[in-house]
């Protein structure tokens, strides 16, 4: 399975940095005789669009270059997410064009630095933050200001797996409106990754969530572990076939805010809970069905319907509010107060967690590559 | 038809007004003894909820007392809008309960005003504003604050129609999302009267827009109709079913702003139209089908759904601020640049207008009473 990736050109690779090379003669000189290489390289690579058990190869990538800006990093462990899938398939808006490497987040050490580099050194934890294409790779080269430091303390599948979706299920929180300690949230797709964020993420500010999650084989233990994380309530789809699903509300507020990630009826279902004047905000559409809406709910009760994509929000130059809600978010975790059910899964065993991710052995745990 | 409504009860009736008798002594005598009184009336009334050609009827209301802070307004003309049929129908979330007059806006002359009221003398021309309930009505007695005065010079079934459905139209595009001169706005329903207004109110502002109307009979002229209004395109339906909408806009820019008074697919063809980020506002369902909305629309093209309901927004202390511009509305009238089909019914032929009113003979223009 293994074959040589010939699409980007190696660079030149040599192996003195020319920052410990103070003799140099000539700023050309410098800068193109001493910078330092990446060692050879692995990456799962699609070099067309197309189902990614198809298309996603392991192949091997020559050295590269790194340039005096940039920082070679030794990647540690990276996540295969729902939009990872949809960007070798060719159906997600903002994609790489292939031949690419895939991958979108992930956490590394870093390997070596160009000669300018200066906030950062071989050995630091580093995540690219913003998220950044190509993450499914042992060696990689990107500019300095990709990386971002972070705390070792912080456990690799959790480092690899902070930028994208508890990044989501906080900017939700804290940026669609404004919720106080006592309000309430609705959510569905409860168990998906942003879905446990949410929960503990509300849970810390005195938020309450009720939350809906499909009929499925162990119910109850899915229920106690949502619970165990926070949630006030936990119904299946099933459950709010009722007449009034305001009447399972019990002393919590109606909610004020919705997160819809399946549409179809599991939207319905959160807008039904809404109360006047609630806000419903769709992140993800895992029935594959759309968003209906009576027109009473908008003129009577007043509802509002818009979305959040975390690509966007990123795009309007929000590096710097990113990396500290990110250092937030990894202090949580050290703290025992975020978590999520990962596993992770060897590099070398990469198609196994791919098809896990596909979803052919039915619901399982984000899978995060090792490398 | 005519039948006597003793529902509420006659207040006491006297002929003469205590304002022009200063010489009563004891101010609870002068209260009481010298208030005014209505001329005996008759109204349009329902003593139950249900189908409107079934429970509404002529009937005769007795004199009313006209107290010292009250107005009684001869009422000229009033209109039978989709609200005042849902309200008889009890499906309209704020409602008078039955027995009930009908009505909720409309135009009339002061006939008497109680010994209090300074704003309003005999003659003078008013419109309730906000509106108020129970104006299919010839004599109506009501608190001085729910009159507000306006020109003679405005023909009387523009006056006794601009609260409601211009008074919607200036509202959504105005305090919907900030637009400015060389925008675009798509809207469905253009040939309603908030459409019209909409076209009219759009263009006086240098706003393009794009409208959808049904497929039907006498399209040509339709179409011709709404462009000397000010329509930069007007499409039915079917003519937009095409791969991409986008390409029928010629030159106009995408628009941001959608209005929706139909629902299903026509709204479906708003979403089409609008721009990344744009937003949808429903303010009616004329297909009784509801809004259905890809997740994408929701996450990639960032689209905002929301509603618009005049009764909610006048709730909110807005009775200020809707006469300022209700008077705007009034100038735009009196100036030939708002305009829209009526057509003016006898009150004593009150069930054809009705008929009309409730679609039976037909797409019709706005029928409205003249008592």
């Amino acid at each position: 399975m293994l074959r040589h990736f010939g699409v980007h050109a190696p660079r030149l690779a040599f192996n003195c940095k020319s920052r410990l090379v103070g003799g140099c003669n000539g700023q050309s000189l410098i800068r193109r005789a001493f910078s330092a290489a990446s060692p050879p390289s692995k990456a799962i690579v699609y070099e067309t669009h197309g189902a990614p058990d198809a298309v996603a190869k392991l192949v091997e990538v020559a050295a590269a270059e790194v340039k005096e800006n940039e920082v070679c990093v030794k990647m540690l462990a990276a996540p295969i997410n729902p939009s990872d899938i949809n960007r070798i398939q060719g159906v997600y808006p903002v994609r790489p064009e292939p031949p690419a490497v895939g991958g979108y987040e992930g956490v590394g050490e870093v390997h070596s630095v160009g000669s300018s580099v200066t906030s950062l050194s071989p050995g630091d934890r580093v995540i690219p933050s913003p998220p950044s294409f190509g993450t499914w790779q042992t060696y990689i080269v990107k500019d300095e200001n990709v990386w971002h430091k972070i705390e070792k303390g912080v456990p690799i599948e959790y480092a690899a797996t902070i930028t994208v979706n508890p990044l989501t299920a906080l900017l939700m929180l804290e940026q669609c409106v404004t919720l106080n300690s006592g309000d309430t949230i609705v959510q569905n797709g409860a168990t998906s990754m942003v879905g446990q964020c949410v929960i503990q993420l509300a849970k810390s500010r005195g938020i309450h969530s009720i939350n809906i999650i499909r009929d499925r084989p162990g119910v109850d233990e899915v229920k106690e572990r949502l619970k165990d994380l926070g949630a006030d309530e936990v119904f299946t789809e099933n459950e709010l076939e009722v007449k009034n699903v305001k009447s399972l509300l019990g002393g919590i507020p109606e909610p004020e805010l919705g997160f819809n990630c399946v549409g179809g009826h599991a939207a319905s279902l959160i807008l039904k809970f809404l109360r006047q004047g609630g806000t419903m905000v769709t992140y993800g559409g895992m029935s594959k069905k759309p968003v209906t809406v009576s027109t009473s709910s908008f003129i009577f009760k007043d509802l509002s319907l818009r979305g959040f994509w975390l690509q966007k929000w990123l795009s309007t130059d929000k590096a710097e509010e990113s990396r500290r809600m990110i250092d937030r978010l990894l202090r949580l975790v050290q703290e025992g107060k975020l978590k999520y059910k990962m596993e992770l899964a060897p590099f070398d065993d990469f198609n196994t967690a791919l098809d896990k991710a596909l979803g052919k052995h039915g619901s399982q745990p984000k899978q995060v590559i090792k490398f």
